[in-house]
C-alpha cells in the first residue's frame, strides 16, 4: 500500500471540509498548508508574480464579471488501488452561469475557439450557429461528461417545465478534461444530485481553487492543478470593462513550464505526475458590449496567454475557450423583431484582447500555485508546485517574489 | 381521446412486430400498407422515381458500402395526452458502425460538415481534429443525446477494459433530431439496454426505413418520416466506388417537397403535422480511399441532394453531415510512425460527389416513402406521404410512376 | 477560319452596341433576338418561369436593394484562332456597390461562404475578421484578377489621398470565374481604364445580363452564361426586406442542368460549349438588419438555389457566396467606442433565407436566358439556351411557359 | 530636413550593397555592424539566446528543408519627405519555393491558419480546398500584393506555356504586410522584373535576414525588423525530420517584446518607430511526411512562438501561417486515380510541434536582431534592437549573453 503522510492525510481531510460538496458558503476560502512549505498556499499576485499590465478586478476572479457566478462540486473518495468502477475517486463539476437571471430567455452572446480538439465541448455547434449560450456551462471529467449533461437537462426541465412539450429542446454545454491520471473514471462519479449541487450552489464571490470541482483530478505540467481564475480591469478610456477567467488546466510537461517568463520548469526538480492525456478549458466572460463574431477573436487571445506558460498544445490535449458577454441579451422568443445592440467598435478591441491573454496566463499560474499535492488511484502522487523552490528560482532570474 | 383508427392500430402493432426491438435478422423487411392506400409502401426505385444518373447498390442503402452496419431500437408504448416524463413514447435510437471490427483500434477516415448548427453532434471536434472515426455513430431523440453517450461509453468499456485505465477515454459520437412533436422527450425514454441492443443488433443487409430507431418520432416535410437510406455505385472507370447514405429526416415545411423535380408539396392536400424545430442527420458512407479533407467536401454534397428535396435549411434546424471511407485504417497506437495510404485523386473525385449527393436525395424520398402514419402525444397525427396522390403529382408533371 | 453566321455577327454587333464599355445609362437595355429563335431572349418571369413563393422586386434585380449599384466594362475583340497574349477577346469586369456613399469610412457588414474553394476571392480574410465590406465587389476572369485588384487600388486612392499616407492600406474584393474556353486568359485584357469605367459607371436600375462584364465568356451547364440577377420581396409581416442576387455564372455541365424542377439539361439537344474549369460567384445584397454572423448563414442559402439548377459542385469549380447588408454602417475610424445596431432577430431568418435561395435560383436561370451564342478562341461556340426548346421541355413536364 | 548620421548613411549603402536585388550569390551574407553598436549584428544562437529544446538545423534556415528556395529582391531609394507615388522607397519582394522542381505538376501538401484575418494572403481558399500548394509563396507590401501577383502569372505563364490555353489557370500566393511607416506605399514600387528576379534568385543556402525583400520596409515590436528565420532538427528517435520557418515581422508595441521569457521590450528606453497597422506572416517548411489536416496543426504551433515574444495579435494585425511539407508531391494531372502516400502518425506530431513554436519564436527574434537602423519616409526612423542594451538585460534577468 502506498505511504500517505500523516499530514497529507489532514490536507485531504482540510481539503474535504473545505471544499465540501457544494460551495454555497465558501467564503472565506480556507488557506491550506502544503506539506514540506513553510505558510499557505498564495495566489499569483499574493507572491508578487506580476503578469501583464492591467490590474485585477477586486477578487482577481471569473466573478468580477458582475453576474456571472460559479459552483463546485468535489469529489475525493477511497485511497489505493484502482477498481474500476468503484475507486478511488478523484473528480467533481464545475457550474459556471453567465448571470443569476433566466439563462433560457435572456441568452448572452458567445463564441469559441477550438485550438486543439481532443476534447469535447458539447452543444458547440448550436454556439456557433446562435452566438449565444442559453445554458449554464459545466466543466467535468471525460467520461463523466453525458451524466452531467443529461443532469443540466433535468435542471433545466425543473426550472422551466415547459421545455421538450411546447418549448425548445435543451443542448447542454459540458466540457471535460480527463482526469484518469488520479482518478477511477470508469465509475463515471459525478452523480445527477452532484451536478444539481453545483449548479444551485453557484455564487458570486471568491471563487475556489486547485482541485476543486471539475479541477480536483487534474494535472498540468505534471504537477497538481485543476481550477483557476484570475481577472482584468480596463482603465476607464478604455471603457472600464472586466475580463475574468476560469481554467480547468490539465495539459503540459514540467519542462515546458514557463510562469512570468521565468522557465521554472526546467530549474525545479520535482516529481511528476504520471504522463497521460492533457487538456485545458479556459472560460472567458467579460461585461464589454461585444457579439459572437467579437467574442471569437477575444477566445482566440486565450491561447495567448496559455502559450505563454509554456505549453505547446500537444496532440493529446483539448485546448478549447469559450467566451461569454454579459453586456446584452438574446431574447429566446424576441417580442419584436428587431432589436437595438450595442457593440464595442473593433478598434477598441486591442485592451480587451491583452486582458483575456493576461487573465488566462494568470489564471493557470493560480491553478498550480492553489493546488495541493494529491494521492489519486494506485498512489498515483500529483504533487503541488512547490512555492518555495519557487521563490528560488524567480531570484535566480532576476525577481524577487514576496 | 383521440381516434386511432383500427387499421392504424393494426399497422401500429405490425410495425412494433416489424421493428421490434433489435434488427438482428429483419430481413425480409415487412411491407406495410397505409390505411387507404391500395398496396404497400414501396420504396422509390420500386415506384420508378428515378434520381440522378448512377445505379444503387444491391440493397440500395447504406450497407452496400461493405463492412457497415445498422442496428435499430424502436420504441412505441402508450397513446393519447402527454403525462411528461411518462409518454407516449414515440422514439429510439439507431446505431450505424462503419465496419464489424475492432473500431476503437482500427479507425476510419471521417469528417463533418455542419450546414446549420441548431443542433448536436457529439464528437465533432475531436472528428475534425484527427480526421477520423473510432467510436459508432447514434443517432437518437435531442434529449436523450446524453443517455445514449453514456451507454456508448458503457458498451465500449465493456469491449475495452484498458479504456480508462491504462488507455485513452472515450467521446461518443451521438447525433439528434427533435421527436417532441410525438414523443415525450422529458421520458428521456432511450435506455442503456435499448442503446446497448441497437449496438450489438446492428447488422449488414436490408436496412428497416421510416418509423425506426432513431426515425421512430421524426418527421420531415411535415409528413411522417424518419430513417430513410440509398447507395449509389459508380462505374468501373471511375473506379467502381460505392457511395451509401442513410438520413434521419426530420426538417422542412410540406409546401417546399419536392420529388425528383416535382413539386410534390404545393400540389398535396395532404394534413400537415404541427410544425416544429426540425433538423436533419446524414450519415454517408463510402469504400473510396478519401481522406479527412476530401470527406469534408463529400460531406459538402450531401447538402445538394438535402436542397433537391425542397428544404431551405430553416434557422432552427440543426443539419449535419458526417462521413466516413472504409477503405482504409487509421490505427491507434501505431506500431510504425509513418504508414501507406492509398488516396484518391481530387481530380476524381467528381462522381463520389454526385453519387453522394444523389444518394442523399433518395435517402430522403425512402424516408418519407417508407414511414407510415403515426399518432404520438396528445393525439398529434403525422401522416404518410400518400403514394397514390404521389402517383397523379407526378403524372401531372409528365412522369408515370409504376 | 471558322464560321460566323451572318445573323450571328449582327448579333454581337449589336452586343457590342447594347453593352458598350460601361453602362451608364443602359436601360431601357436592349433585347436581342438569338438566331434562330422567334423572338428576343426574355428573363424567367416573363417566360412564366415561377421559382419560389415570394414576388421579385420591380427590377428583379440586385439593385433593387436600396443604393446598390452594378457596373459592367464587356470587352469582345478579336476571332479565330488564339494567339496566346493577343486574343481573340472574350471577357470582361463587373463592379457591385453595396452603396454610392463613402464605402471605405462607412463600411457595410458582410460575410462569405466558400462551398468549394476552387478560386478567388481577395480580401476574404479581412470580410471575415472584420464582419464588414469596405471596398467595391469586382468580378473578373481568374488571370485578370490581380490587374482588377491593382485598379481598385487605384481608384481607393484617387477617391482618398490619405489611404497609404495617414489612413489605412486597401485590401481589395475582386472574385474569379474561368473564362477560358472562350477568351484569350494570357492577354490578361482588363485593364485599369476597364475597372475604372466599371466602378464609375455603376448605376442603379436595371441590370445588364448575359454576356456582358465579367460575364462576357462565361458558360454555365456548357451554354452560354454569365451575368444573371434576381429579387425577392419580402411582405410585411416579414419585415418587407428585399434580398437582391447577382451572379457570374460559370459552372456545371449539361446533363445536370434543372429549371424550376425541369430537367431541361437530359432533355436538349444543345451542342455543348467546350468542357472546362468551371466556378460561380454569388452576390447576395439585403436591406434587411443582419450581421456578419448572420449574413454568413445567408450566403450558405444561395447554395440551395444553385443546387436546385442541378450543380453538383464540381471538384473544379469554385463557388463562393459574398452577402452584405446595406441596413447599418460600420464606421471606419469610429467617434464613438460603443454604437447602437439594429438585429433582425434568428428566429425571423427563415423568410430572408428563402429569398436567397429563389432568388439565386432565378439569377442563375436568367443568366442562362439573357445570354447569347457566342464564339471565342478557335471557333469555340457557347450556345444560348435554346427558348423554343425550352418551352417544348417545360410543357412535357406539366408546366406552360408564355 | 531629418537628421542622418554619416555612418548611417554608410550602412544603408552597404545594405544596398549587401542585399542587391537578387540574392543569387549572397553568402557569406554581409555582416554590417549597426552604429553605436561595438560589433557587428549577430543571430540569437550566436547571442547565446537559447530558444527551447531541439537544436537548429546547419543554416538554422527555412532553407534546412530541403528544397526549399529563398529570394528577395529590395528596393531602397530616395529619402526625405514623402511624395506619395514617387518615394522614399523601403519596399521589396521575397519568394519561397516548396522546391526546385516543376511546382505546378508537383504540388506540395500545405495548409494555413489565419490568427488574425486583417490582412491577405491570396490563394487560400485554393489551399484550403486542394490541400496543396502549386505555385511559389510572395511576401511583399500590402499596396503591392496585386502587382506581384500578375508577376506570378507572368512567371508562370513563361514556365508553362499551356497555362490558360490547354491547361488550367492559375491563382497566385501572396502574403503581405504593411510597410507605410517607411515606404511609400502608394507608389506600389515592387516591379513584374522585381518579382521575377526574386522568382528567378531562389536558392537554397543561407537566408539574408532583416531590412531585406519584403521585410525592407518592416517593423515589429516598434524596431527595426523584418525578414528571419530559423529551423529545428528533431532527433532520430522522432523521425529526425527538419523544421524551417521564415517570418516577414511586422508586428507588436515595444513594451510587449519578450525575449526567451525576458522583458526586453519593458526595460528598453529605445525610441520607437510610429505606430502604425501591423502584422506578421509566418511561413512554415518540413521534410516530415504530414497531410494538409496536420498542416493546419503544425500551422497553428507556430502562433504560440509568436506568443512567446510577446504579441497579443492585435486587432490592426494580419497574423497568417502557411505550411508546406515537402515530404511528397501532389501530381497536377495524376496519372493514376489513386496514389500512396506516406503519412505521419498524429501520436508523433508532438516534436513537429515544439520546433514549429520554437523555430518561429527564433525566426521573429533573428528579424529584430539582423535588422539595422533604416530612415525612411517623412524621416521615420525604425531604430535596430540594441544589442548591447540587451545584453544588460538579459543579464538582469540572470542570463548571460556571449
Amino acid at each position: 500500500m502506498r505511504f500517505v503522510p500523516p499530514s497529507l492525510r489532514l490536507f485531504l481531510l482540510l481539503n474535504l471540509i473545505a471544499c465540501g460538496t457544494t460551495h454555497a458558503a465558501a467564503p472565506p476560502l480556507l488557506r491550506v498548508t502544503e506539506p514540506g512549505e513553510p505558510g499557505p498556499r498564495l495566489r499569483a499576485r499574493e507572491l508578487g508574480i506580476a503578469i501583464g499590465i492591467y490590474p485585477p478586478g477586486p477578487l482577481d476572479a471569473i466573478t468580477d464579471v458582475g453576474g456571472v457566478r460559479v459552483g463546485h462540486t468535489t469529489l475525493i473518495a477511497g485511497d489505493g488501488k484502482l477498481i474500476a468502477g468503484k475507486g478511488p475517486v478523484r473528480t467533481g463539476v464545475t457550474a459556471i452561469l453567465p448571470h443569476g437571471g433566466d439563462l433560457w430567455h435572456e441568452k448572452v452572446p458567445a463564441a469559441a475557439f477550438v485550438m486543439n480538439g481532443n476534447g469535447e465541448l458539447t452543444g458547440l455547434s448550436w454556439i456557433e450557429e446562435s452566438g449565444a449560450l442559453e445554458v449554464p456551462i459545466l466543466l467535468t471529467s471525460t467520461m463523466s461528461v453525458p451524466r452531467v449533461a443529461d443532469a443540466v437537462l433535468t435542471w433545466m426541465m425543473r426550472k422551466y417545465p415547459g421545455i421538450g412539450v411546447d418549448d425548445d429542446v435543451v443542448l447542454p454545454v459540458v466540457a471535460e478534461c480527463d482526469d484518469s491520471e488520479l482518478n477511477d473514471v470508469r465509475g463515471r462519479h459525478v452523480s445527477e444530485q452532484d451536478v444539481l449541487a453545483a449548479l444551485d450552489g453557484a455564487r458570486d464571490g471568491p471563487v475556489a481553487e486547485g482541485a476543486v470541482g471539475a479541477g480536483t483530478g487534474m494535472t498540468a505540467y505534471e504537477l497538481k492543478a485543476g481550477i483557476g481564475t484570475a481577472s482584468r480591469v480596463l482603465p476607464g478610456e478604455y471603457g472600464g470593462y472586466t475580463v475574468g477567467v476560469l481554467v480547468n488546466a490539465n495539459h503540459g510537461l514540467l519542462p515546458e513550464l514557463t510562469i512570468a517568463g521565468v522557465p521554472v520548469g526546467k530549474e525545479l526538480a520535482t516529481p511528476r505526475a504520471p504522463a497521460g492525456p492533457r487538456s485545458i478549458v479556459i472560460i472567458v466572460a467579460t461585461n464589454a458590449p461585444v457579439d459572437a463574431r467579437q467574442l471569437n477573436h477575444i477566445a482566440r487571445r486565450a491561447i495567448l496567454g496559455l502559450a505563454r506558460t509554456g505549453s505547446t498544445v500537444r496532440h493529446g490535449s483539448g485546448d478549447f475557450v469559450l467566451a461569454f458577454s454579459t453586456a446584452s441579451r438574446v431574447p429566446h422568443y424576441p417580442e419584436e423583431p428587431v432589436r437595438d445592440v450595442e457593440l464595442l467598435a473593433d478598434t477598441k478591441l486591442n485592451p480587451v484582447y491583452e486582458a483575456t491573454s493576461e487573465a488566462t496566463e494568470e489564471a493557470i499560474v493560480n491553478a498550480l500555485l492553489a493546488a495541493t499535492t494529491m494521492v489519486g488511484r494506485d498512489g498515483a502522487t500529483a504533487y503541488a508546485l512547490p512555492i518555495g523552490k519557487l521563490r528560488e528560482v524567480f531570484a535566480k532570474y532576476g525577481r524577487q517574489l514576496k
